[in-house]
């Protein structure tokens, strides 16, 4: 058995026929290194529940709070624990086209199954310069390309996408922009996950989505797999527009984390520039977790509010 | 003497006096790491031509593609040469507040008169958070906090600069944000440099601007000083319009970039995701050198188109 | 199924019934990078051939060469690869205990089967400080603590292992001083693998040794493995000190690096500060691989003298 | 001006006219990170006192236990502050070629005025390696090669030292092996620095050598001034004796760390793997302090004993 058989276990295939992915929380000791027992636990219970792959390190897991070292640490450490049972997705992007490469390379020698890269935020680049940031990485494996110009400053239009889809190794792109920019690509044949919690229902149903890399899957994914697996289901899409609109009202992973904390199922630790949400929304969340159903959620604690002085914040780790 | 008279020897209220600053280019060698011979020259001609301080490592200097040692040396590096005719500024700035931490106390350790500190791009967090971030790095000396919704994605609002504006370190803001926000800064007494060329001369003689941090200057800077120094001057405003234009087409410091190399005072050497602009805007570029006059650029060689073979884009350095 | 485990599947007393384990060469592409598909291919001729256990960046593979990033990455990689089918211990040691502490964590979380430990070599330090280094990382997981003062500078003396023997995780030394130390241990219950392949055969079968951490067993695995196994065999020892001393020659790796590149199973690329073996020492090695037989070399090319022109070393990578 | 003459003020021949070089301590936070306003105060009784130069991070001042981003800042600060009242020569040498080029390229550019260079330990090479590697670092600037055997490993013979000898920026050796040694380069024109205390006097006004790189000068910067420009001094060097015998008892730096915390002028903070010297020695030292006179060494506060709770030991920093 040559070891590039074990490598290359995944196909860009294999990837496009993921439904439901979650871009997982990093969870922290108190000291602001990585609770490795938490993070087992928070994958596994997501394996339980039908989730398919997991973006590790994303903007939700805060790989841009992360040095490359403890990033490429936690894909292996996913790899090697649960490779087997979940698809692994190294967020290796990079405002740097260097550490793009890089990371990407590292990525995929201690096995990660597909990597997630976005475009040169804050930095930018021209539309010669996007594709020559994609196309060094390309090559390297099945990739995710992912668009979210809230974040990076730079819409990545069509153009650019239709070129990279010349290579075999995109598996499809992530899009935050909207569902009518979904369809433009599906009907195309490009394979897309939608970004948007409150709108990957209607972009799986009638738009050809794929299915969606989802921040609100970290909370409730067997629900979110009923949202991409059991057909059209209006009513349960709208169910949960109260949590998906709690969970965005400040950038995320702010409500994420601060969700995932009053679960206890991740320490009340927060490395910076994050924060949690203040008392009034942590009330609200215990709410709408009494509303849809703690059963739904994650963990087996009750839901709590949390004091101010229960959250440890961080800046040297 | 004791030591730390001399490392504190920059007052926040030296740098609010500040007038012209460079956002100043680094040029590469064809390996990719730094040129500092070529930069060392292109400092010395801002200093002959009157500048009075650089941002090291900006957006412009590409500090996004750089490693933090490579950046805090050449903060370091430009301190020890020029530290006793031009102030130094380091872009310490980071979306990581543990980065922008270490950052800056290493920037201050080897002697930057003041930091350059941006919100968290890409990673965004909250209001609450956005204090958090910058309290942390603002004691360590003079700030300049940076404003540029169009890369970072978020807008820092009023109402931070102002909860900011209680530290006697903080020097003031760069804004891109439009001279009518300048001016809601100038008229409470916080000090403002406009982080738009085109701007620049109406924030500075119409809207209180303090100044300009400035990309251009890299090029003219002896036409910058007289736009920033010689009061109310509209024509040559004007006359430098199709410059700033033409710099600002692709995101910058492509423009830039390209620029220098056809000055010949930097070698045709981008770090990717950068690529230089084609061949018909180095044209346009030649054009706009005569107009203006070759004697007002920086350097002395005949500015050049460069063909596309000329130019060398590395990935990995 | 919960991850621990998964990751835990290896008992100190699993490390402990290793006979034979190589200290496996890393080898490297012309820009000095790692080679992994080489790298691959050498680890697959040491399963094959019977070899139990790799040591991942020894001084043979050449830790003291890579970046941590390199080195966990490369432990993360071998694991992924071949942890079904060897176990893989890294060399997560460092004369800095932060390093060692660091490394070691990390090198657990992607899947490590156990830790090889050095004393502070270099910087060196008092006995207790020995204890204190140690007991910063035994409590991760299975340890080997690795013994040679002809390149530590320093003796890790009987009174420094028998304090760390009280852990569990103590899988036993590699040592290099010799076989009176080695039965010094083993009459004690310590298990002890050789560290010198001129004595592994005496150590094992004379004096109590588990077996032997080996460099020579990069060559010959098959012949190593019979060393180990076969029972006492001193015609086969004695037909491979040739071998052996021609290997030693100078400080490994440089013998063994030579003798890769002959083979045919490495690229003849250096990461200084080592070199090549001068040509006469490479005529000679094709003379030593014609007596004991090529077939019980790896690889299957034809072995090569090399020219000096052959060679590419390398200082900055 | 052009800014190299700035950077290249210091000559070999004025590295080589340095009679008293300290290898200065780094002193700690309780949080592991520098204390750089005790490190000032440390160098600036150095230059009170008339010492001519500094290690920064040599093996006492622990460079060792520093990332190279720390290093590096250490040596920028040092000269930023200091650099135009003393000599600032960066410990930039590593067994790693490629760190070694890195370091001290970053070294030079931040304006030290020369490296130390140690030959590759641990890993070791062949003498054809170890040229190679010192021939990798020497055309950057005036240059000191370490030997010191007993912490390397291996001796560098006198035949390797001719060979750099033939560059112009081959200022010295500091020479551990003793004062035969020392002769052998000094008859032949090559300046020495003596790396032994104990051996100082004898070299420099017996067998030529040109001054010392001392450790006791950290304690009694005067008393080490007198012993290298007082001439012959026989009684002042046999008071010192017991003092430095005091101090190599254990590998340094733990008893230089030991008694600067006595001495109350470095916080009683240990990195790892050193931890300070037993109570009983910490009492021998404030005889010798009251035996020498409290006066020579350097601090104003009453020496003391400290607790063995006094002291913090840090493996994580």
């Amino acid at each position: 058995m040559r070891s590039y058989e074990v490598k290359n276990r995944t196909s860009t295939d294999d990837i496009k026929a993921l439904r439901l992915i979650t871009a997982i929380k990093t969870p922290y000791l108190p000291d602001g290194r990585f609770d490795l027992e938490a993070y087992d636990d928070l994958i596994n219970m997501q394996i339980v529940q039908g989730v398919e792959g997991v973006i590790v390190g994303g903007t939700t897991g805060e790989g841009q709070l992360m040095s490359w070292d403890e990033h490429i640490m936690l894909i292996g450490h996913t790899v090697n624990c649960f490779g087997g049972s979940i698809k692994v997705i190294g967020n290796t992007g990079s405002n740097s086209t260097r550490e793009a490469i890089h990371a990407s390379e590292q990525g995929f020698a201690v096995g990660m199954h597909a990597a997630l890269h976005i475009n040169p935020y804050y930095g930018k680049t021209s539309l010669e310069g996007l594709i020559s940031h994609f196309d060094c990485v390309l090559s390297m494996g099945p990739t995710i390309v992912y668009n979210v110009p809230t974040r990076t400053g730079q819409d990545i239009p069509p153009r650019v996408i239709h070129a990279l889809a010349k290579s075999p190794n995109l598996a499809g792109v992530k899009e935050c922009v909207g569902n009518d920019r979904v369809k433009q690509y599906t009907d195309n044949g490009i394979a897309v996950w939608s970004g948007n919690d409150d709108q990957c229902h209607d972009a799986r149903w009638n738009y050809g989505a794929m299915g969606v890399i989802s921040v609100t899957s970290n909370l409730i994914p067997g629900l979110m797999r009923e949202l991409m697996f059991g057909g059209k289901y209006p009513s349960l899409n709208l169910k949960l527009m109260p949590l998906i609109e709690w969970l965005f009202h400040e950038p995320n992973p702010i409500g994420l984390n601060t969700a995932l904390a009053q679960l206890g199922v991740a320490r009340p630790v927060f490395r910076l520039p994050y924060v949690p949400l203040p008392r009034a929304k942590r009330v609200e969340f215990v709410n709408i977790v009494k509303e849809i159903g703690r059963e739904y959620f994650v963990g087996d604690k009750e839901v709590e509010v949390l004091d101010d002085d229960d959250f440890i914040l961080i800046g040297r780790y």
